[in-house]
């Protein structure tokens, strides 16, 4: 119900992801409970084909799937097909929201500033720490006793974009790359997903670097 | 009581200051409410004279104090000053311990291989995130959600040493540099004197950069 008379805004949602995309379904899972609202799933686009998250997405949310592979492709040669396959489906600019969830590619700054503050991607390191691959790994290597994950704007640089949401996470002595990894997992779940719906909210607010969250 | 039957071994404290040293006057506080055993504190030195911190040393606590001001003198020049009076007092590397505390200057190489894994520091953020000053200022300009405090071996880089705790400390939206310093400062309290506590009852192993806790 909306106060003002006004016809809810419903977010187009795109999801890029490289894998089984347990992130995607996280979110797909959030939106199918009600506990986002307003968000319509429009496409799940992997990079990668015969990747446990499409059937996840297609099978289990019923959201349309597309697979654009292209690992000679670089860039905006690659970027603008995701770009044309998003705007397909409905997912633009002004109405849509481009979550990354395991999408193993960097993303062109010609599509960054076509969707700028409308991608979102999720780390699993509490940025500016570890950023880049492996992040669990450097932190273990690094010896940190707190880690965590960060839901973020994507910006032209490497996981350098606004944050929107951090967790903390303990590491534990008895870790391996692999225990840190699921207990971050765990959180992500959660945390992406809160993020997805404090934007279909409209209770983000952003200046500068700074993210403020509307209560 | 010591089940082997040998006596206790004594750690001797060195604390360097260059201010209020409120985290010196918790370890302090722990030591003389006996949180902490078997530690001695020998002596306080504060690279500037006049500060709040040698005041509470001397009167609340009792413990001697000394001022080796030298803004003119930089690295081992200076630096060997410090080891001269931690000597004196009895802070030694084989049976001494020294915590840096607010201590505004940057440790030689020479100092740190003096006191190799027996120099501590405490860090106003989750380390490797916002190293050297104003971390708390570059956790809100970076628009950070989480951050916290870090309790690290000094090595010869920049807040770069192994970790050995750290405690995370949520960011909110109103927070300015002052209420940012003061809920991490609360933690800061309470993690260097278990830090401490932690050395001194033998807890801590050390691998390469991971530092282990015995429980």
């Amino acid at each position: 119900m909306n106060r003002c008379g006004l016809l809810p805004v419903v977010l187009n949602l795109g999801i890029l992801i490289s894998g089984r995309g347990s992130n995607m379904d996280a979110i797909l899972t959030a939106i199918k409970s009600e506990k986002i609202r307003n968000v319509k799933p429009r496409v799940v686009i992997s990079s990668k084909p015969d990747v446990a998250g499409l059937k996840v997405a297609s099978e289990k949310h019923g959201v349309p799937i597309e697979v654009i592979p292209g690992q000679s492709l670089k860039g905006w040669d690659y970027d603008q097909k995701l770009v044309e396959a998003l705007k397909r489906h409905g997912v633009v600019p002004e109405t849509g929201l481009v979550c990354l969830a395991g999408f193993m590619r960097i993303i062109s700054p010609e599509f960054v500033r076509a969707f700028r503050m409308r991608i979102l991607n999720i780390h699993p390191a509490l940025l500016p720490s570890f950023p880049g691959l492996h992040a669990q790994r450097q932190a273990l290597e690094y010896g940190a006793k707190v880690t965590g994950c960060t839901v973020h704007f994507v910006d032209e640089g490497v996981d350098s974009g606004p944050v929107i949401l951090q967790k903390a996470v303990p590491v534990l002595d008895a870790d391996t790359e692999e225990t840190l990894s699921d207990r971050i997992l765990l959180q992500e779940h959660e945390l992406y997903p809160e993020a997805v719906r404090l934007i279909a909210e409209g209770k983000i607010r952003i200046e500068g670097r700074a993210v403020s969250v509307l209560r």
